[in-house]
């Protein structure tokens, strides 16, 4: 047991948080419990801790040592799972590469990480091929096919497929203790403004990040939620936050894991039918998607579990999820935050006064999760009442944030004025301790003197029969400063069709009833055939904004 | 946000893992619950943490500082709630004392601990009295009065009542933050050999329990255990081993708690009709010794989940608790390990045949808990075989063992040989991952070549209707080494007395359908009105071997 990093014995006692910790206990309890690749590949836990010892005597054969980073673009599979495990277990890092981003960015975040080995699924590599010689770094490929085959004729100059790696590696390796703070992986951001920023976490913040999210999901309030008896898929991309930790909390959990590939509506409702998904987690985007499409109405869906995060779930959504007897409720991070703050939680003795109440209950931002010190203050770092009525920016420390951005050291700096992570979300606490987000800093929209909270009206909005989807911006004003827009898309199917006039006077009514004031009535609706979205689908209001401008 | 020990300002991003740090979620969601003493005590977390404040500003006052040890004699209780909070929020360290020890005993753990103040409860003033004058370190006494009067006259000098030194002191306590391996509690295991041996657990050890365990106990198999919803009442002193740690557990989940002062049966069952209680845990004795009690007959005891540590839970107890509607289950940790490392759970899959095999399931030792490293070995540390038959010893890591005993070098080094905590403890591991503890290493009973399991044996004979106790120890035999000898205590309200060899041929039966080998029967079967036990009411079986001899 030697320590590889301050090149010293350690005592008999230490245990440091080592990621390869969290395999302990599904080992005992659940070696021949099931992992599957898209219905195809199936293998057990067991044989996940062999194709681990595999990969990384693969790894170190191809020159990864302590420090090394490993960037892989795979889809949501079995394999990146064992990447999740063995990189950072043998001391390297795992960079998870946002493949929804330019090729030009894709090869901006693995230069600026230092990626040395590439692990390619073969759909990729059209992008790889066409900024190969921008990477700097890179001195490994490896390919990745989901038949398995040998490493494709490519110009890409490949070392070894995947399969043939593990194939021709022992399984035996002896995963040494390390410094819990070494760095295990990174990522990179995708802001609406600037270049990706890379974010990182240690062992040390993902081991309690996996722990304090298994006991904060295992709530039992609305729902069983995350437990030992669930199948759980992700429909987050394990490149995102790594799959907002999920991955890592349903091994310790010892759960029957799904991993569906690319996210193809038709593909993910066989999934969940066959594979008796209970649960998942994404963006609105995702789950609206997936309502929407024809296989959902043959499929039951009354026994899954759903976290939406990143951004509001919007009331007419989870409705519609709810619906169908989907369990949707909230959770609030971002990459910077490991991800998970908060969970949309109902109080135990809470009981909802009717659906609209449920509803409002599984939409709020939630409640913090253990060990979350989660403030809102003013901008000289008061805290503000929680009376459910002031708004401050949520400023928050926790066991799993990121240290900073990397090699950014001012925007660092920046992230972490005052001693806590700034998230630049806007938001209440209500004297239950409920967090509800009104807006993001740079979207909020002043009005006449007054905070306009947009991620209100859209959910207003969203209740509308025939609304699909919606955004609300800030315009200028020459009178009042800012007036919100919206932008509406419609459902194809909707029972009735509806006029720009008639959102308007949709959300009228709430104003004339008093739940919002004059000022959150839309001063122009318009509606347009698609939403500006982000590369992991979340709304890009910069663009609308510039755009409406 | 100073490092208070190390003199240098640590990173904006650095998140200690700090006892403090505990309260954070239920301040926010759980402000207004209750905690309860005896029925006739009742306050709020938020008075609870005003109360936290202001102990700490009193024991400032009173010269307690970083490092100092503040010891405490009391009954389980809010004061001893605040005193786990305060003590090592301050930087102190909170010496839980074993007040079932003897007094001579009492004053050689409070001098070995060093501790410079000491909390005393009026009902220990004789205690304290008799052993004022060999108290190395104590320098300030504080008296701890149900009735919450000024500190008694009396010959011992104290400063203050625990209540008016709260009055007296202001609620605002800037707690700092610190190392967080800096030492929080310290105890003394109550062994049956030599003199007590003091443990001590650090802020970051504590915490990992505390997260860990909560994450563990809300496993949904075979009822909820420990949730949000639930109503907490520990029957495991608070001073031994933290009450398991369960208080940390239950703020965190910001339930109601219910602390029962001294443990009298009648008073626990008032306390757990008129304040609902649903979650507690005990050794086997109190469960005992409730299940015996004329109120337990009055009360519904169905909505009761009982954790039994300490000891095996034998299948006679554990039907007759589930005959009452009690949802009992076994853990298994010692004061060393913190204590948690398993719990009996059912896999989300099983479908216990019968009664009998659900007992089974029940009473086995359990799977470990998150984070736990757990193997059983043989004398030259390799691992024995997961085949629910081969025995080795449990040893374990995990990040909350402690460190060593206090000022015990030699015996520090023996407990952590090679690596791992040796527990003393003999089991075996089915291919499910069940371990199944059978005998303490000094108990094992070595018969005709063969191990055999004391603990199976006193199970087996607990189901005997007339049985309330057993104890089987081994006793000296010239031709097979040892062989094993059954004291027995009898129910006084049995339906039918049972004699010696009533008690034999119980076992026999056993013997001849296979279940447990011929060696195994007891040679001798004694009838006796009570068992020798430890302060802390577990099996002495070495002073049984000595008497029996």
């Amino acid at each position: 047991m030697q320590d590889q990093v301050m090149g010293m014995t350690p005592a008999a006692y230490a245990y440091p948080l080592l990621i390869k910790q969290l395999l302990n206990t599904p080992l005992a309890h659940a070696a021949d419990q099931e992992i599957v690749y898209r219905g195809k590949h199936r293998q057990t836990y067991a044989t996940l801790r062999e194709r681990i010892g595999r990969l990384a005597n693969g790894l170190s054969r191809l020159g990864t040592a302590h420090g090394t980073t490993v960037a892989v673009m795979d889809w949501d599979s079995h394999r990146y799972l064992e990447c999740y495990f063995a990189v950072p277990m043998m001391g390297a890092v795992l960079q998870t590469v946002n493949v929804r981003l330019s090729p030009e960015e894709i090869a901006y975040t693995i230069n600026h990480a230092g990626a040395e080995v590439l692990f390619v699924h073969t759909d990729f590599l059209p992008v790889v091929e066409s900024i190969r010689d921008k990477l700097e770094t890179v001195r490994v490929f490896v390919s990745i096919d989901d038949e398995g085959g040998a490493a494709p004729a490519h110009s890409i100059p490949f070392c070894a497929d995947y399969e043939t790696l593990l194939a021709a590696s022992p399984v035996e390796y002896d995963f040494p203790d390390f410094d819990e703070n070494t760095r295990a992986t990174t990522f990179y951001t995708t802001g609406t403004t600037g270049l990706p920023k890379g974010v990182y976490f240690s062992h040390r913040q993902l081991v309690l990040h996996t722990i304090t999210l298994m006991a904060a999901l295992a709530s039992p309030e609305a729902g069983q939620r995350f437990h030992r008896g669930d199948v759980y898929m992700p429909l987050t991309p394990m490149f995102h936050v790594h799959a907002w930790g999920m991955p890592y909390v349903a091994t310790v959990l010892g759960v029957k894991q799904v991993y569906p590939g690319r996210y193809a509506p038709e593909q993910i409702m066989r999934l969940v039918r066959d594979e008796g998904v209970t649960f998942s987690h994404c963006v609105g985007t995702i789950l609206h998607m997936l309502l929407g499409c024809a296989e959902a109405k043959t499929v039951d869906l009354s026994h899954w579990k759903m976290v939406i995060g990143g951004g509001a779930l919007p009331h007419g959504l989870a409705r519609a999820a709810l619906d169908r007897g989907i369990d949707v409720f909230s959770g609030y991070g971002m990459s910077e935050t490991g991800p998970v703050l908060t969970l949309a939680q109902l109080a135990p003795n809470a009981t909802p006064g009717d659906t609209d109440d449920e509803v409002r209950l599984r939409c709020k931002t939630g409640v913090p999760v253990p060990l979350v010190d989660l403030r809102i203050v003013d901008p000289n770092m008061d805290d503000v009442p929680h009376d459910g009525k002031a708004c401050g920016e949520i400023v928050v420390r926790a066991p799993w944030l990121t240290q900073g951005y990397l090699k950014h050291p001012q925007a660092s700096e920046q992230l972490w004025e005052g001693g806590y992570l700034h998230t630049q979300d806007i938001a209440n606490i209500d004297p239950d301790g409920y967090v509800q987000i009104t807006d993001r800093i740079k979207d909020v929209i002043k009005s006449g003197g007054e905070w306009v909270s947009s991620l209100e009206i859209e959910s207003l909005i969203s209740t509308h029969p025939a609304v699909a989807e919606v955004a609300v911006i800030g315009i200028k004003d020459e009178k009042w400063g800012e007036r919100p827009a919206a932008l509406v898309v419609l459902k194809p199917d909707a029972a009735a069709p509806a006029s720009e006039d008639d959102i308007k006077r949709h959300v009228l009514a709430y104003s004339e009833s008093g739940r919002i004031s004059k000022y959150a009535v839309p001063q122009v609706v318009r509606i347009v055939s698609a939403l500006e979205k982000t590369s992991i689908g979340k709304l890009n209001k910069k663009l609308m904004r510039e755009q409406f401008a």
